[in-house]
């Protein structure tokens, strides 16, 4: 099992700023799944990949892909106290899931 | 409230690498919070720092102190699949807890 981030590398966050927004995906698409999910990703790990998106168009489309395979997941917007605009989309997270499922919306990816 | 992920600066690791272990240590620390101090931080927006550690000693000291604060808190081991020798520590979460309390472990290190 796993879970997805992708970040979008056109807004300029700092690495610390992308690891925040990051984080934020990860808890509220690990929130979004059911109990039996959270633990078995827990159990093997919780395996996380961090990828790359081209912006905030393909987030929205990645996140109706992953709404259709019944995939948990979550769209951060960013609060905007520091670096950028209040409101901006930063990332999404998709999973915990099957590998091949969560493979099916964003195995086309680079890593970030 | 605020969460502060403490993430090593003398080891290397990418920006994709860095964020997935800071999204990590997050979670990590956030299961091991009680269930009122969940509420009230997602309630306030789940702030979350990352911020400079300088090595793997210092993670420990602070977690240290987050333990006598007792403030939810959890150091991140890496399972070593890339980059990383496999047990290296990368990160430590601290909270979600009162801002002056964290601030108390981790208020003098920089912002990542």
């Amino acid at each position: 099992m796993k879970q997805a981030i992708v970040a979008r590398t056109d807004i300029g966050m700092g690495q610390g700023k992308l690891a925040a927004q990051v984080a934020h995906a990860s808890l509220s698409a690990y929130e979004d799944a059911d109990s039996r999910t959270r633990k078995a990703w827990k159990g093997s790990g919780q395996k996380k990949v961090v990828l790359k998106g081209s912006g905030e168009s393909e987030l929205f489309e990645l996140a109706d892909r992953a709404e259709s395979e019944r995939l948990p997941h979550a769209i951060i917007r960013d609060a905007g106290h520091t670096q950028l605009d209040s409101g901006t989309v930063t990332t999404l997270a998709v999973g915990p899931g099957e590998d091949e499922v969560v493979d099916r919306v964003t195995g086309h990816l680079s890593l970030f």
